[in-house]
């Protein structure tokens, strides 16, 4: 009898998934082939299809299907409870919201991002202040209606990362921030760290793009279940296990930026590439929290990317694209090239000793933005106040300050500390990393990288949401997730033992 | 009252159109961008996408909306009528088909392609039959329930060319054939037509498609609400009217190939660019049958793409874009060379001459499969004895004989004669432009088709479904759709006027 309704289960899921494979090609085309005049069809065709799969994932038959599995829970095998514990997760989280309030959220976003887009390029917070007004009170019904115990702040966390709290990311990032702005502060009493002169060419993108491929095969990402594409901002997506996409972009001035960014997604794309085939059209093929796919492309485009070792064998690859251009090279100059630090601005640009505050204090407004402790009137202030105290610089307009991030013109608050959250979880891994594979560093420095992959395959990839973020950390490296390991990796690499530069 | 109604049926369709432009995207990414190994989860996207459309298109509620519509009918205006009427049309013909049905030759159409993809590599027809047996079983039983006065055959042709008849085409093929025939042979008479020494060189890809993307541009092609990309097999599809999207394909050794398979998928775009912007999202937004689409397609391509004044123009154009290739070609020999006539046994390869035999062949063929006067057995012995017939060949093998074309192993029925309809409807519309645009060859020699746009907009386009494929011709030239115009010109081009190769 459940193996009938399991059946059944996977095949309503499985249609469920397909049309949101739709969607994510549908998403896809229009960042990277759609022409300009198809914008308007497509923004129909994509609220038909949400709608259709809202439907399909909240249908009466799967809410009755999902109570008798439920019920019938200790009689599955591990998978299948897996399975049916955690698409009763979706099917709850979904129903939590009425179907009034979906649309009218889904008709403020385009408005709040309309808005967005015109206040940032006018540089003006007022154009944009009454959206985010809507927005700040839509989301604390969001949280009424999920239900939280301490803060509604934990209930819109429990959108990108299930299991974290409020609380436990304030201690984090409490330890996090004081420690991260004293080493930036010690660098840059040290003097201010300049482009270097051989970086001021013209890398052509042929070349570029040829150089990402080499490294992304080098990676294990397998180019026969995926493509690279460009677009205006990179991201990875996938329509399947064996359809995993990623996009990056090319900076004519600077070979690292689309280097750097395919790393990054080929990191995230490697994950999704990695589920077990059998989980494909369910719940399962996906990762349990944005921070731990996070983790996936920092350490890639970090701890590998980022690293001398990495250079060692990049150096002479990168030569062979750019024969005029990096014939005087060597591994070191590019190694310091990548890690300049200097506080500045804009989050995206942000090097690693940097990048934590940005969302620390991102994190800061959005918590007493939905608790109530801040009006969104005030935000410009707090935030150019902030950002001085953390980084010590001075906001010039709102387009450079508060208006620089698209995320709360979509509504999305509690994604920002995930981003902080994919970086400790990556340090943290990677002790554990280093510790297990001696060779490590030898084989980056010849290229290989399988048996990275594979750590990774073992340990984080193959659970998809068998697990959640906390315990693959924990169970990989035996402690909780915490800042202890990314603090020892700041220190090792910017530290005191940092060549000049 | 009828006012609500029609808001109604028009959000309900537009969401079945939605659906179906997602299936559109899904099937073009399939053949332009999709890396192998996505292929088995990109089927079951298609087959559910498919699935949730046709539970759309024959809602009970759908029906209900309009039944009432319907007895409402005449107190609508005119584009409110057609709305309804063609709506139900497509309601009623997905109604008539089982559920279990349209399952069961889904099915049976996987099998028999892959049976097919099979046989025609090893050229062995045997291993085809049984599939073909099948399909011409479920051909019947589908014909069955469509319903049909005079013969089985009508109700399959309904699918791609409503309003015409078999017992039509039997007229209009039988006085074609007989002409074509001798057309041909006196040709063959004259001795054989080589190709020109000057082809036989590298035509590099990039200088190919920019001569391309200018030629397009010419015609009118809108690239701001489309885009061009290359796959195995050149096609249209559109996801709305302002994305419609063109493929071709580049023969290295032939600039002319990609030239001439990009006028014909752009002269499918331009008629579906000219559907009125307000009827997106409904059946309005469609061509009222193949033939009349594939008479767009084959007028830009061969009454233009294949004549003496369109290369007065584009000589000068191939030569910018081939300057060494191309330096001593002159039009007359671009126009001979894209022009020679010969009997051969591969229908996509046929010349203007002996195309529709290949055509009429099949034809012939499928109405004695569906009215059950030819065995599948003796397919391939019929199939030789016409080629012998109508183009005086000895078919060395199945592959270049009854198992070269697709259309049968997808239980197509009823599909080729569209393609011979196309070329006599874009000759009967051609002799009206000539004689509305007096100035039009002049103009073409110009490079400027405007007026000749305008021209098709205007008595092809605009109508979408709102007219029948037979109406649009009659409206536009004063007379049935006939084989006369066709004749005239081939008489013209290829008769005893034409000039020696």
């Amino acid at each position: 009898m459940p193996e009938a309704k399991l059946r059944d289960l996977r095949a309503r899921f499985g249609e469920y998934a397909d049309v949101k494979a739709a969607i994510a090609l549908l998403s896809w085309d229009q960042e990277v082939y759609m022409p300009p005049k198809g914008a308007a069809a497509r923004g129909q065709q994509l609220a038909t299809l949400s709608g259709l799969a809202h439907r399909l994932l909240t249908s009466g038959e799967m809410g009755a299907l999902l109570k008798d599995l439920g019920e019938a829970g200790d009689g599955l095998g591990p998978d299948d409870r897996a399975l049916v514990f955690e698409t009763l997760h979706d099917y709850t989280r979904a129903t939590q919201l009425p179907e009034a309030f979906v649309r009218r959220f889904a008709e403020e976003q385009s408005k709040a991002y309309e808005a967005w887009v015109r206040a940032r390029r006018a540089s003006d917070f007022a154009m944009f202040r009454p959206h985010l007004e809507t927005m700040v009170d839509l989301l604390r019904r969001k949280a009424d209606y999920h239900g939280y115990e301490q803060t509604p702040y934990d209930a819109l966390l429990a959108d990108y990362e299930r299991g974290m709290t409020t609380a436990r990311l304030r201690e984090i990032f409490g330890e996090l921030a004081p420690k991260q702005r004293d080493l930036v502060a010690r660098i840059a009493a040290s003097g201010p760290q300049r482009e270097p002169a051989w970086l001021d060419q013209e890398w052509p993108e042929p070349a570029q793009e040829a150089l990402t491929v080499d490294v992304l095969r080098a990676m294990g990402y397998d180019f026969e279940a995926g493509r690279q594409d460009k677009s205006a901002h990179p991201f990875t997506t996938n329509f399947g296990i064996r359809d995993v996409r990623i996009t990056t972009r090319f900076n004519p001035r600077d070979p690292f930026s689309a280097l750097m960014g395919s790393m990054h997604e080929g990191g995230h794309a490697l994950y999704e590439q990695g589920f077990p085939p059998e989980d494909e059209r369910s719940v399962l093929a996906e990762a349990p929290s944005l921070g731990i796919h996070e983790s996936q492309s920092r350490l890639w485009e970090n701890l590998i990317g980022r690293s001398l070792p990495f250079w060692r064998w990049c150096t002479p690859l990168l030569q062979r694209h750019f024969p005029d251009q990096a014939r005087a090279l060597n591994p070191e100059a590019a190694y310091r090239a990548l890690n300049r630090v200097a506080p500045s601005l804009i989050r995206v640009e942000a090097d690693e000793c940097t990048y934590n505050l940005h969302v620390i204090l991102r994190f800061e407004i959005e918590v007493a933005l939905i608790e109530g402790e801040l009006a969104v009137a005030d935000l410009p202030d707090v935030w150019n106040g902030k950002i001085k105290d953390y980084l010590g610089l001075d906001v010039p307009d709102d387009a450079r300050g508060c208006l620089q991030d698209i995320h709360w013109s979509h509504g999305a608050m509690g994604y920002f500390p995930t981003y902080a959250l994919g970086n400790l979880y990556a340090a943290q891994l990677f002790e554990e990393i280093v510790e297990d594979i001696p060779a490590l560093w030898t084989q980056v420095e010849h290229g290989d990288f399988a048996p990275l992959l594979a750590w990774l395959r073992e340990h984080v990839h193959r659970h998809g949401r068998r697990k959640k973020a906390v315990e693959i950390v924990r169970d990989a490296t035996g402690r909780e997730p915490d800042a202890q390991a990314f603090l020892r990796y700041l220190e090792c690499k910017f530290g005191g033992n940092r060549e000049g530069s």
